[in-house]
This record gives structure tokens, C-alpha cells and sequence, in this order.
């Protein structure tokens, strides 16, 4: 075999900004992993597990805002990518996933590692592409070639997302010993532009003109890369128009003054007539999804007359049944757009002034009765990532597990504005926080601080199984021996099938898991112990750190539900 | 929301035969929980990691011949099923997948753990229902009813598979506290009674007709149940007819005398006069794969003049190139015909017995081969599964995991007919094994000895993360730590990528793990230990037990080259 244009399939990567990929063993795919291992420009590692491989190169993505390339072989190999692809695909992350394949004449034959790959990832990959099987004639170099520029591009157009190349490969997959790769810097690699939307001058006067009419504006925003660039505008519509910015901790809208963090606490309080005050004439939302199912309780049920969402491209949920106008340019252009308008002082601006300051006193409430409700006579989950949070080294990443993790911290909230939020909420599953963080670790210095539950925690050990040093490792473990949010919501915690088949109960603690990949690990089953640990926790010394908080699932729920009566309670 | 419809479903599967169910926590999923956990003739587990769950849930499909449901919340939960089910696709093993899901209304609406579930398996189930939202009407039940009815029927239909319901729900979840389950035992199901295939008179004179006329013919028998039923005819067919029967370890034919085992090993040699003296007339094949790739390369080379291939319905694979005639019977009642038809002495039948002796002359010296070898100088991971293999129990089943463990034992062989024996060859992965070997101790009393190396062992390990008890659980470990088949095969072994990118260098050993777990856990680094450890490892004293051999990779290399050339150098 050829192997020249399999190598010039790592060449078009690597000239189309490809630097990172992830190889996982196998031998149908050893042409590919010679091509990438031996490129220059690309750092390949090796994560024999394919889940955890894939959810770790989406870590490196979800870090460089670029595709990492994901290579893996035949059968069901290419299955164990899916949760990491589907979760890439929600969140709008890019990678090239490329999988080798039997040729098709031999798919169905009992041959081993041989499924049927071509579109396995389904409706979770932005395209899938078949190359052809013999890649020795110009025909389908050509083919080939196109294709994987094609696919580099998709990747990285907004929203981006993962590709699928499906590569079929004969014997033999090897070169031979001592044979050097050679690869084509003159291959056609086609570049795509990146464009810069804007709306035509008419559009924008119409928008400024309807703007004017909405005497209660709301915006909200959801989860977002951290953007500097929008935060002046932002800062400038809330300060001069009095409009109210909601984002939640995963909106990484923290940076700015008077944003609405705690919205998912104060509107979990069963207050009708406040409810109603608070309903905005004008939704303007922009980013992905939200954390706080109270504020999507509260926009569906009392609907806006409009909702407009800010988007450059692509499909657009219409999460709170209300959706009237798309309007497709970047939040940054938008937001600029309105913050420049000329603002007038009227009876309507009032208007928008008391809606404002309605969300700034629940926002005060809500942030006064975090700050005063620790330290709590019970010690537990909560007041550890409070403290965990509001410790933070400046430039760290904050990552935070779903189910409880991201509920608790987004209680929290996030002032720190050097601070970075990641969790997966494309499809919040607990399957990838792990990887996703060494992921981050492996292509960055800084630390990297994961608060994650033992559920989430357990499944995807694996994370931790390769060769590769992760110092800058930080992981706030919550065990509690079951998933505690079964606990929490209301239909689960009185049945008989409680412990057993909702929460899960679980005896594993993180000692030997700590052992067995050299990590620091501090117990931490009090709340004397706490603070020191936290500190030695957080210090940047160049070793991975576990801290794990054992507590007690009833407990954790009695604080939380002590936390919102008070809350209730509050004048 | 009426739960009866949900409870219904539990009922119906239980009428058709369903008595275990994988359950993984979750809260949209929580109707079908309540309604399985509660039924009383359906044993339920739960098991977090959902990639495990389904390997485990297959696992007992596999032991039990019976569907298994399994039960999962939307979103990437669904996703971590994928890989077993391709295994129990590709294996024919019945399972019935549930999926909890949101209703379509709400898919792409960035919400949390929902992705898109219809036909997310795509081509790796029989077939994927979508069931309606709201049950609480007579329409909406019956399309749940007779669907649940035709998604068992269809699992338990030849070739088995896993059937996919994709069931969409509503808040609430949950029944109030105190509520029973009512299960409504006069609900309407379809029984789907099995039909016994058999030929037309005409064609069964055909066949014997032309069976007549061959002079060279083969039997192989691909991957099969153990079928003690079996066993007569075929013995009778070698005894008299002088027809060399292959099986390999997975084709669970080794209680018959005269079995060609061993054709992987000689048909290895490079001995283009044997080979061709070697090939068959007419090629009798059933059961799924086979494990030896030389046995291929032969019959691909050679091809015989006719290939039937037995199988009472289905697709059937063409795996030599040279497929014929497919006959719709089971092997049972082929071979029975076959047995009993009347055999002539002749010029012809001396043809066949030359034939015969060739390949018993081969399997005899590779026999001889594989117990004259043992005790070799070097000690390494072949010697230790050859002992095992020859001292276990009565009564006791052999998994086997892919890559190396399943080739070394097919060179070993297996003599004791009383054991079986199971491996995932439908994809050939090495990703579940360990889960597959769970499921088959949570549902017997008899030892389960897993023979597994460190990959396949380690990717694996949250197969044991769960309160169910498996003191019938044994594993043999062969950790190299490595994909010791990449120093094996050809290509990658003098490659610079060898160790990072192929092989995969790991540091984990078993000790922490086991620990962790509570198994006994024998660690043995030389052979002086082996004997005595092997007793104890195979003591059916009620507790898992792990016995770990760390040995060297280039050592191992190093030991199944002598064998093979020792092999090849005999007369």
C-alpha cells in the first residue's frame, strides 16, 4: 500500500491549524497513526480507552477553540467515541473524528472489529464522509483530499462541531521498518474564509425602532466561552439602559458588574405576583443552554411579546416557546449595536428602571444569603465549593461535573472575573467531566480545578489511564456514596426503590484510585481538616491533587433544603 | 401522568418470558424503574456506568438464551449502551434496549440529557420503535402494548438481537409515595410460537444427491452455544463418513472426538503443498465466526468447489468467498440427516479418508506440539493459560477476552466437555469482557474463569463497580503491560511508534483494584508460585478472585515464536 496520501491526510490537517490529536491503539488504523505521529506539527498522545480518548480531545478542543483530530480503529471502537461526539455536537466543539474501517466488501463477513460505521455517530456529527478504499490513483486522491479539507472547514465553522471520516484501509497498514513518512507540503488544501455577518443598514433601524417599544427588556445569556470583547457593551446596556443581564455560572458572564447570577435561587421561591413583575416585555437571549430550569419555568409561563435570539448561524432553539426573530450576527456585534444607541430619558425608561431594579434585589437577597448562610451549623457539600469558589487562584478553570456539582456552584456564583467556567451541558450526561478536564490539562498550565460528584466521578476513571503528566490537576470530589440529587428532587426521595435503584448507593472512595496514578489525596471528612486542605488543595506545586469531601447524602439535602426556606423566609 | 401503561410494559415482557433487567439510574427513566423493580417475576439490578450495564445485561442474555431489558434516562446514557449492543448484533443475542427520551416537542430545545434517540443504534438492532408520548389513551396503549409484544417477539426471533423501544415521557415521574404498582395481568399480548424450518422432501434428495458426489468434504463450525444434541450426529458423520469436523474454542465442539482444534496453529505454516492437499471439495459451514484468520486465508485461497452454509434464517456471510447454497435448517437437523444417510464403501470414500487423515495427522502433531512444548524454559503468559485451561473445573464456563487471550487459548484447545465456552466475537472488542463475565455470575452458581490481559482487563473495570455479589467470579490477568499483540503481528513490531502508539505501555496492575473490590487477589510474577496459586484460584470458596501474571511482553513475543518454529520444524 501507498502510504503517501494517508499522510498527506495528517499534511491538510496540520495546514488547515490542526495541532492536537488523540490516538487510540488498534492496527486497521495504524496508517493513520504512523501519518499523525510522525507530523511535525501535530502532538499526538495515546488514551487506549476510546471513551475517555474522545472526551479528553474534546477537552482540547473545548480548551484551543480548535479541531483535535481523534483517530481510532475499527468496530466498536468507533462506538465508544459516541458519548464524547454527541456532547461535541451540543456543545458546539469541532473534531475531525476519523475512523478506519474494513473495506465495504468485507462488512458482514465475521470478520473481526468490522461493524457497520459508515454514519454511526448518526444525527450527532455535523456530516460523515466515506472515503474511498484505494487511495493509490488520482481519482481518489482527489477525493480524499477535498474531503478532509471539507471536513476541517465544517469543523470550524460556526456552530462548529464534530465531522465524521469514515476510512476504509486493505493490508498492508504498515510501513516498512525504517521507511520514512513523506509528506506533501504543495497538496491542494482548500482554505475557507471566515466571514464577518452583519445585517444590511435597514435591518438595524428597524430593530432600534422596535427596541425603543419595549418599555421591559430582558437579556439573557447561556453558556459561552469567556469573551472580554463583550463585556464593555454589555456593562454599558446595563449601566445606561437599565437592562438586566442574567447569566448563569456556565454564561462565564461573571467579569460584569450587576449581572443576574443567582436567578435559579430566587425564582425557585413560589412567588406568583413577583413572578409576574419580572417577565420582560423583550427577551433578547444569545449562547447555548442555561442552567436554571426555574428561569425557563418562569419565560414559559409568563411569555414575552418578543424573543429574539442572537446567533451568527445555524439551527435555533426556541427554548422558551416564545422565539419571534432570529438575528444572525455575532452577540458581540449585536450587543455593541445597542450599546451605541442614543438613549433618552423618559416615562417608559422608568419603566424599564423599576423591572431593573426588581431582578437587582433578588439578585442582592440571593447573594447576601449566600454569603451569610456559611458557615452552616452542618458541614457538607455546599459550603465546600462555596469555599472551593471563592478561593480560586486568578487565570484557573473552573470545570464542573453535572448533576449536583454545576446546581450548587451555580447557587454559588462566580466573582472572580480571571476565572474561566467549563462543564459539558451539551448534553449533560456524567459520563466525560474527567477526560474533558485532562483534556484542558494537557494543553495548558494553569490549574485546572474539576468539582465533581462520585457518580460522575467513578464512571469515567479511565480518564486517568495513560502516560501522560497532568500537575495542574485539581479535583474537588463530593462523595456522598450515591447520587445525591435523587435525594433532592421531590419524586424519588420517599419511594422504596430510593437507595437502590435512584440514587445508587456506592462504597468507593478516591484513596486507591489516588494511588494508583501517583495524585495527592486529602480526606477530608471534617470541617476543621477543611481549610488547610483547601489551601495545600489549591497551591500550584506540580502535582495532581484529589480532595475528596465524604459526606452524607441526608445531609447534604437537609443543608440545601435549610438554604432555600431561609432564603424563603427573608424579607 | 397514569403510570399503568408503564407498568403494563413490565407485564408484558414478564408474559413473554423476560426475567432480568439492567436498570442505570436516572430520573426521566423513572416510570420504567419503578415499573420493572417493582414487577415481581423480573430480577432487577442496577449498574451506573451504562457501558457496563449493557455489557452486563448482554452478559446474562448470553447465559440465559433469554431477552434481557435493559433500562436507561435520554441522553449520552443511551449512547454508552452502543458498544454492546453492537457485541450482542453482531453475537445474535436478545436484548431489549429501553431508552427513556423527552417528547419530540422538546428535542433541540437545549435541554438537559437530551439528544436525538430515534434509531440512534442505527443498523446494530433488529429494529428501533418509537413509542407515543401519552399513554393514557386506548390508541397510545395499544401501540404500546402490541409494540412491546413485537419488539420481545423479535429479539427472541432467530438470528437473536437487541430490539430498540425509544419511549418518550412527560413530568411527573414518579408514582405519589405509598402508591402501588398495578400490573394488569389480562393485558394483551402476541405470542410469537417458534416454528421448527425444515425442507421440502425434494430438496433434501437433491442434497443428498450431490453430497454424494464430493470427494473432498470439510465441516467448520463457526462461533456456537454449547448443543449437547449435536454432538451425536456429528460424531457419527467423522466416525463413518470420515469428514473432518473444524472447531475452534468458541464453536464449543470440543466434547467430540476428533475434533480439528488446532487448524489456526499448523494451517499457519507455510506449506503451499500441504495446503492445497488440504482443501475441500465442499465446504460445510454453521455457527457464527471462527477465530482463525489462517483458515481463511486457506479457504479464500483454495476455494472449494461448493460452500453451503447452514442456518435457519437470516443474512448469511459469505466469509470465504465462495458461498453457494444456503440451507434454511438448523445444523441440528442438517447434520441428523446427514448422519443417517446411507454410506457406501467405495473409490470415492477412500478419497475422503485420505482427506480425513490429512487434517487428523496435522491436529494430531500440533497437539502433540502444544503438550510436549510445556514446561518451556521461559515462563510466560501461553503456559499459564494452557494449565488453567487444562485444570478447570467441571461445569465451570470460559470466557475468553480478544486480542491475545482467545488465540493463545484456541493454540491450548480445549478438552473437557463439560465446560463452555463464551467470547465477544461479534465485534471482536476488547471493551466489555469483564462486564459480559458479570452478567454471566450474577445469574449462576458455577465458576466463570475470565482469561483477559491488562487492556481488555482495565478498559473494562467499572464491570465490578456495583453491590452484587460474584463469588463465582474468577480472572486470570495476563498483564504485560501492553497490547502485547502489537510486538506479535508483523508490522508495528519495528516501528518507533511501537511503544507509545501500538502497544501502549500501562503502569496499573490489578492489587489496588482488587482491594478495592474486595476479591482475593494472587499476584504471580514466577512460575515456581503458578501451580499452587492455580489450585487456590480455582477453589470454589465463594469468593471473587483475581490472579494476576505480570509478565514481559518481548518475553511473551519471544516464547510464541519458538512455539511456532518448534512447531514447524517437526517432522
Amino acid at each position: 500500500m501507498n502510504l503517501k496520501p494517508v499522510y498527506n491526510i495528517a499534511e491538510i490537517c496540520a495546514q488547515l491549524g490542526v495541532t492536537e490529536a488523540i490516538l487510540s491503539p488498534g492496527s486497521r488504523s495504524a496508517p493513520l497513526t504512523v501519518a499523525f505521529a510522525r507530523h511535525k506539527s501535530i502532538r499526538c498522545r495515546t488514551i487506549t480507552d476510546e471513551r475517555s480518548a474522545a472526551f479528553i480531545g474534546m477537552g482540547i478542543a473545548q480548551k484551543t477553540k480548535r479541531p483535535t483530530v481523534l483517530v481510532c480503529t475499527s468496530g466498536s471502537a468507533a462506538y465508544n467515541y459516541a458519548p464524547a461526539i454527541a456532547e461535541a455536537y451540543f456543545q458546539q466543539i469541532p473534531l475531525l473524528v476519523i475512523t478506519a474501517d474494513r473495506p465495504s466488501e468485507w462488512i458482514d463477513q465475521l470478520d473481526g472489529q468490522t461493524i457497520r460505521q459508515q454514519n454511526i455517530y448518526g444525527q450527532h456529527v455535523k456530516k460523515s464522509y466515506q472515503l474511498p478504499v484505494d487511495l493509490d490513483n488520482e481519482s481518489s486522491e482527489w477525493h480524499t483530499y477535498r474531503t478532509v479539507s471539507e471536513a476541517v472547514n465544517l469543523a470550524n465553522q460556526f456552530p462548529f462541531g464534530p465531522v465524521h471520516l469514515n476510512i476504509p484501509f486493505r493490508e498492508p497498514f504498515y510501513p516498512a521498518p525504517g521507511e520514512e513518512a513523506e509528506y506533501d507540503t504543495n497538496i491542494k488544501v482548500t482554505n475557507h474564509v471566515k466571514n464577518l455577518a452583519d445585517l444590511p443598514h435597514i435591518e438595524w433601524v428597524r430593530i432600534l425602532e422596535q427596541w425603543k417599544t419595549f418599555k421591559r427588556i430582558l437579556i439573557v445569556g447561556g453558556q459561552s466561552d469567556a469573551n472580554e470583547a463583550l463585556k464593555p457593551p454589555l456593562s454599558k446596556i446595563i449601566k445606561e439602559q437599565k437592562i438586566p443581564v442574567v447569566g448563569d455560572i456556565i454564561s462565564n458572564l461573571h467579569g460584569i458588574d450587576d449581572i443576574i447570577k443567582r436567578a435559579d435561587l430566587f425564582l425557585g421561591q413560589d412567588k406568583p405576583g413577583l413572578h409576574e413583575s419580572m417577565h420582560p416585555e423583550l427577551l433578547v437571549t444569545f449562547g447555548k443552554s442555561t442552567i436554571s430550569k426555574n428561569l425557563k419555568l418562569l419565560l414559559r409561563k409568563y411569555q414575552p411579546l418578543e424573543h429574539w435570539h442572537i446567533q451568527p448561524s445555524g439551527y435555533v432553539a426556541d427554548t422558551y416557546q416564545s422565539l419571534s426573530k432570529v438575528v444572525p450576527v455575532t452577540p458581540l456585534t449585536f450587543f455593541k449595536k445597542i450599546a451605541e444607541r442614543q438613549h433618552q430619558e423618559s416615562f417608559d425608561n422608568q419603566k424599564q428602571e423599576n423591572f431593573f431594579y426588581i431582578w437587582q434585589i433578588e439578585e442582592r437577597k440571593a447573594q447576601r444569603q449566600t454569603n451569610t448562610f456559611f458557615p452552616h451549623e452542618n458541614w457538607g457539600e455546599f459550603e465546600c465549593i462555596k469555599e472551593t469558589i471563592q478561593q480560586l487562584p486568578a487565570g484557573s478553570h473552573l470545570h464542573l461535573a453535572n448533576s449536583m456539582a454545576v446546581r450548587y456552584a451555580n447557587y454559588v456564583g462566580l466573582e472572580n472575573s480571571d476565572v474561566e467556567v467549563f462543564a459539558n451541558r451539551g448534553t449533560s450526561g456524567i459520563d466525560g467531566s474527567n477526560s474533558t478536564t485532562v483534556g484542558h490539562c494537557l494543553n495548558s498550565d494553569h490549574l485546572n480545578i474539576l468539582i465533581t460528584g462520585d457518580l460522575a466521578f467513578f464512571y469515567d476513571r479511565n480518564a486517568f489511564w495513560h502516560n501522560y503528566k497532568i500537575p495542574n490537576l485539581r479535583i474537588l470530589l463530593l462523595n456522598n456514596h450515591a447520587g445525591g440529587i435523587f435525594r433532592i428532587i421531590n419524586g424519588p426521595s420517599k419511594l422504596p426503590e430510593l437507595e437502590e435503584f435512584f440514587e445508587t448507593k456506592q462504597q468507593l472512595n478516591a484513596k486507591l484510585l489516588a494511588q494508583e496514578h501517583g495524585f495527592e489525596y486529602l480526606n477530608c471528612d471534617k470541617k476543621t481538616k477543611f481549610k488547610n486542605y483547601l489551601k495545600s488543595f489549591l497551591e500550584d506545586d506540580g502535582i495532581p491533587k484529589i480532595m475528596e469531601i465524604e459526606s452524607d447524602s441526608a445531609t447534604n439535602t437537609e443543608i440545601l433544603k435549610t438554604f432555600k426556606q431561609t432564603y424563603k423566609d427573608l424579607k
